[in-house]
């Protein structure tokens, strides 16, 4: 299914009639509205102004579109700020309050603004809850985006004190817990207790990661509230929310989509792949700066599939250039589809392009819709109706992905205490998970991502890049599992309250694999050690423990001979950052023992299954042949994947 | 004419006399003063002591010496400062106050300070503004210095108020014009408006620009008052200011010049290339640091020129190495005498340099000087009596320039909406406007810069590198010439308040050329693409429009075939970035089709022409014979440039 | 002798008597405890438990170790910063407090704070400063680390005008000495006076050396009567303080370090490495990334040696990797002894490792210490023991060194002054001097750090890299002095209060040699130019300064031809950066000329002679031959030197 972002509160009336139809003529079924537009039903305090809103509804429902409507909390307008002084977040890096004039612009910890919040969405809930055209709710927009997860606003500071005498009941229990008694930094109750920031030099992690713990519950707080409230008022509606990247919302991504029906991503594959591989050799970064990397995409869509606990929106799919990265290029004509095509291979229900007409102001006039601001139509166009016709070749009707075997195992905590703790400045959570999980995809696997909660029942190989805190449960699904695991440096590292393990790292997983780490180094990101594995020369870099082996296998040796992977029966443990060559070789090589069939596909397709289909994506500049798929029924395309093109077919 | 910067407060009494003696002797008919001494003519609120003053007016003017007053503005005093409470400036990018202990700290929306100021300058202006010796009047000292037109002081934001109101009329009118629909940023009253900064994300462009606008009126406000206040009091003698570079006052430099008689410029090209091309290859850099880029000087005489409506100053002169850019090194022997000559060939009727002795104390202690500190005379001493005996040879009576029909037309909106909305990291106004001139000059063309209300009925060859504000006044006045004009990417993109153009970039241009921009991409700034133009391959870089070309001809295509490029009977418009070779050759062919006749010069060699003399200077290490001046009358030097020298004839 | 730094209320009661006897058992002799227990000796204001304290040291006592207490207001407790409002310290860039959280929250200026801080000494020296087991004392904690010397409270303003009041008695003789009246910055009282930070633009440097003079008083003001409180309750006791490197205390390290019986350093190689060559080649870094460069750590030995008028001691060891450093590196096997007895044969008298045991909590919990934090031995502890046994071969009793020919003159005003006016990117006061070192030690030569208050009669060549600030009576030493004296760029260039020289710089050095500086410039740092010596070429760059020879010999030329490097009888003038290559050949030359014998060692070896022994360090990863040394007496090891190895043998 295809849907489209629309804001008719930008346009004049006597175009919305236009709009519907030419939604309609394109084939979409979704329009979500309303998440930015408080000013306009809530102008000043107390009076509303429905007219507009009730008229761009009717016009949209009697052309048998389908309304998705938003929160619109993202934005309080002007006199709302001005009425309280607590709403504005605080920067926790200068204590500077963070203005009104663009969005986000409120703290989570503010009970007057938490009140208002409910409010106003109460009364658009209770307003349009009922309405047959109103089918789904967005919750907000994009939570945490703008880094304002953290504030450090005196209401914050008191919440946290709050929060830290629930979880530690005493304040000589959070003083052993954090290890104050290091540089004296024991309080005598909870009132004395700070936020981590702005001291002299570095506060305690353990002290810092509280304060990320505090403020992901604020947001899930704020988060679930906005949900009951929806739940209670819009009967039989579904829910979702518009996630942003995982590492970009500081917050417990699976705690957050809980409550959700399912959950969306707003996808933005070329200013998304600016930003991340902004560091990076720039040859590398000609080379997808058009088309975005072959796996960063996908690499968000198994995530949220993952938080979804199956099928998943694209709330906001990039139509064309955007306004918001360094540099802003535009896709390779064939990308639009691409890129939705993409998304529904891995699983997605619904793609909706942001946005239908690119508005002629403010801060994204420069970011590409559906129509351009003088109603002509721009390449999204085109490609949706691609898209469109695309989708009338597939059946996607069955929710289900296939049993995919192997998983990524992911958490909050692996993100915050890597971040917290960096050690060394080539360690990057996101840049290490990121190439374990595009091993993989280049070895033609589907990839799920799970949580130490999850049933991992249906997978033969689990793989956990970082996982630093470790649950007693979690170690007990472990010992009755029969998959292969790996876990990679700092795994076990680290206890609940970001102490060392008594028992030294990698802690609680000794009791699955007999081993310890001796101690920790970390080394210029650009100098790089001979490994030896499998009789071959690969690289270590940038993190290495230096490993007692105890009773383990050793699978790989650092340059100096001593122990760089271990495994124990089905447990395995890299102790290092390893090159990408390593990870293709040791993940095709353990796949081939669980007979997991794998293929190394060319260097710019990338495969995925769902259901009865197999989709190849072509995100090179040429056109490429397959191979074994002669014998294959083609629904889309053919053999031969053409340039910045997909083929799929029958299984 | 020669001139020089002196500090009599600076120095003990007993060598004023030497000083003015040997300032004589030198040559030098010009001796600025005054600009910094607030403190000492007023050194307690109310209490004055001008006979120090008094005195060395007199001391100079016993010899001959013409003395030009600065108004000392610039440095208000201590007791001043602690008097008020709204005179210091406030960063905008913090919120903090910014101090006392240097200059230009003040704020243009101070009421106090602004009363203060003209205070100040009425008890100067009254007491010599009619005294023979005292010629002419700077007023303040290079306005806008060290970012000071941006402030966020409470002063400022009431007064942003205001202008506002007095701008829009209606809050209504004003939510409209800057889309503050969008994110629900819209305003009730007038009194909701804050500063465009310190946000929780970006702010709205328009909001941004109209800030831009209302703090260059507060600067020109200022400035208007103090000349007003001059002219009033020194009935015939003349007023300029001081400028800095175009981009460094943040101010709309056409609008600041008007009421000043001609428009004086600091030059400093070690320091100011120094700066503008940190950015830039070693190598580069290597080859220019010590005789600045052949062009970065006289691209601000052009300017100034341009600002002064004939004419200009220089008022400093770089005399050796200073103390304020990134690296400092020492000019080339005879660079200073060279730099003097450039800026006479380029219209100047003055060349100041400052200062007359090096300062042995406080901040600026490393800025060389005419003399050394211990009065010994310094390399600069020399050069400008070379520069003296230069003058001797040439008759720069006769104020015309020569009838330049090349202009470059420029703006200050041009250099806002593309600072406000970069877009991509590539674009800098300055830089691609600067590869425009540089290209021009290296053809050896005269150029005048212009604005949209200039007379461009001398021009044959117009070119508005970056001209995204177009008024309905500057369309007409392209109808009806018959001049070429060439306008560069973002030309005619954005409404005066900063909107998109109803029919799409390049808007009104519309009606001069049939085309419109369909897309607009940014792209990093190392990666270059083939540009085709001329059965010939150059490269487009950085910022690439999508076109429909309409019936425009296709003068230039990308890499992919689309145009690049495009002409309408005399119009043309280029869509992206492009390299320094294409503009030669392109503006070559131009001038070909036009008869202005062009001549590629070697490498280190630049020509002018001012009335009946052709310049050519040499900023090479190795002399360099010209062609074609066998014939030619030599008023200075031969046909073979000396290496960091210079030669001119009679045309 | 070695000793250990140990905490023990990190740690259970239970543990302390198996901690006390494997201290004992690995040969520790010291332990330090009690520079961070604030918050354990006094929790609440005014209650006090001593009784774990007292237990801890008799445990250690009772195994016969000798324990320093280090007094612990580098960390006062929460309900101390809480009681006053003045305690923290204030950004000098932001105006913003430091909070609490971390470490060194304190006002050097708050009289509060001096207070508080002598009564919680004065509590702890009563009570064990006749305590026999404490055999001395360590003055709080590494002062002024983290930046904390410069701070803009309140409190320290108001402290600075009544300095400057003391200093220059009226307000005229200040603004006269600093040069106030540029721009006007003249003051009418000393409550006038306002931090010289935050400012529009660049403050008086006068004004910014003032500070930092004031700052570094105020520190030592601190210091002083910290020791003086020490001196009159622990009689007999040793006093003594750890010390950071001398480029980051921001202080006079030559009169912090009065009053005290030695001085200690603080010697963590790797992680000191790895700041201070950030910016350099990474192939450079690599080499050295698990060893350290060769000269850095000796480099600081020396330079306390200095401070300390003889012996010093090691008072805090790394022992493995640290956590603080950008990358942190594992030390190669063998580096922990080779860094201790490096520190012995520049004079150590005793090392302590820091710390006995990784404590599993809060900011250090990635620092390496000799146990493991579950207790098991970590690497430090083998090697320890090495140490320990090394120990046993030599004799170190006597506590002089040789009679060190070569001398390294330095001072606090010279690291400011180059700070301050900066003039060009390339000048680092810290890596001129350190070069100037590296290549003496090149050349096998024991180096001594001298002040300008030294005796200089035992030296025969003295070198100053950068001593912009002369005493009258420096320069009559110099006169009764017949070593060779060279003197670096920027020597002699400024007046006490930051004025430059009336007979231009080197100023006071002109009565010792013949010469003027014309003028400075300074270029970017990969432009290097060649330089002519002694009929070869080398390279000057970054910082080159144009002389007037005068009567003085031209030693070495620029490329220009012009004089780069002067002599006149005794006394060298070098006036720019020259390369390492140069300064290993013109010292050679110039110790041959002395007699002084030189050996250019191996790259990664370096020799230090200590009483009777020479010893021989490898810092590369090949057993390296020795010449010359076939006939010599080794105590430790061979004339074959092996990786990360040492020899020592009788002289």
């Amino acid at each position: 299914m295809l849907g489209v972002c629309y804001y008719p509160e930008h346009w004049p009336e006597s175009i919305w009639q236009q709009d519907a139809e030419q939604m309609k003529e394109l084939g979409l079924q979704y329009v979500r509205i309303g998440e930015f537009c408080w000013s306009r039903i809530e102008p000043e305090d107390g009076q509303f102004d429905f007219a507009w809103l009730d008229k761009s509804i009717e016009i949209l429902a009697a052309q048998g579109l389908k309304v998705i409507f938003g929160t619109p909390t993202a934005t309080p307008p002007k006199w709302l700020i001005d009425k309280y002084d607590d709403i504005l977040p605080v920067d926790v890096n200068t204590g500077l309050t963070r203005g009104f004039g663009s969005r986000r612009h409120y703290d989570y910890s503010s009970e007057n603004y938490l009140r208002e919040a409910l409010r106003i969405s109460e009364v658009l809930v209770k307003r349009y809850g009922k309405h047959e055209a109103v089918v789904g709710w967005q919750t907000d927009n994009e939570l945490s985006c703008h880094d304002t997860t953290l504030s450090a606003s005196p209401a914050a500071l008191k919440a946290f004190q709050t929060w830290c005498e629930q979880r530690y009941k005493t304040i000589e229990a959070l003083n052993k817990a954090w290890g104050n008694v290091f540089w004296s930094m024991e309080y005598n109750n909870f009132q004395q207790i700070e936020v981590p920031f702005m001291a002299v030099t570095e506060t305690n992690p353990a002290h810092r990661l509280a304060y990320q713990r505090f403020s992901s519950d604020q947001v899930i707080r704020f988060h679930r509230l906005t949900i009951e409230l929806i739940r209670e008022h819009a009967p039989g509606k579904f829910i979702t929310h518009n996630f942003i990247p995982m590492d970009d919302t500081d917050v417990d991504n699976f705690a957050l989509a809980k409550g959700l029906d399912f959950v969306s991503f707003d996808n933005y594959p070329l200013g998304r792949s600016d930003l991340f591989f902004s560091g990076d050799d720039r040859h590398k970064i000609a080379k997808y700066q058009r088309t975005g990397h072959p796996d960063y995409s996908s690499y968000f869509f198994d995530q949220v599939r993952g938080l979804s606990m199956g099928d998943f929106w694209i709330m906001e799919q990039q139509p064309g250039p955007v306004n918001w990265a360094q540099n802003n290029p535009r896709p390779e004509n064939g990308m639009v589809r691409l890129w939705s095509l993409v998304a529904f291979a891995h699983g997605a229900e619904c793609v909706c392009y942001f946005r239908w007409r690119q508005i002629p102001y403010a801060q994204e006039q420069m970011h590409a819709g559906v129509l351009r601001n003088d109603s002509s139509k721009a390449r999204a166009w085109f490609e949706a109706q691609e898209v469109f016709e695309d989708l009338k070749q597939l059946d996607l009707s069955s929710p289900a992905l296939p049993e995919n075997r192997v998983a990524i195992l992911t958490d909050a905590d692996g993100r915050w205490v890597s971040r917290i703790e960096q050690q060394g400045v080539a360690y990057d959570f996101e840049k290490v998970e990121f190439a374990y999980y595009s091993a993989l995809r280049q070895l033609g696997l589907n990839v799920d991502f799970v949580s130490q909660e999850s049933d991992f029942s249906q997978y033969d190989l689990i793989i956990a890049p970082c996982l630093p805190v470790i649950s007693d449960e979690f170690i007990f699904a472990c010992k009755n599992s029969s998959a292969k695991w790996i876990f990679g440096p700092r795994s076990g590292s680290k206890t609940l309250d970001f102490n060392l393990p008594e028992n030294l790292a990698p802690g609680k997983l000794q009791t699955l694999i007999p081993a310890k780490v001796l101690s920790v180094e970390t080394t210029h990101k650009d100098l790089q050690e001979v490994m030896h594995y499998a009789g071959k020369e690969y690289t270590s870099w940038g993190w290495r423990e230096e490993l007692d082996a105890g009773l383990s296998q050793i699978t790989a040796t650092y340059q100096n001979g001593s122990p760089a992977i271990l495994q124990h029966q089905n447990i395995n443990y890299i102790a290092c950052l390893v090159s990408d060559e390593f990870l293709m070789d040791y993940f095709e090589s353990l796949c081939s023992e669980l007979s997991i069939p794998t293929v190394r596909t060319p260097e710019d397709i990338r495969l995925a299954r769902r259901g009865q289909y197999t989709f190849a994506f072509n995100y090179g500049n040429k056109a490429t042949e397959l191979d074994n798929v002669a014998d294959k029924e083609f629904v889309i395309g053919s053999g031969s994947v053409p340039a910045y093109g997909l083929s799929v077919w029958i299984n």
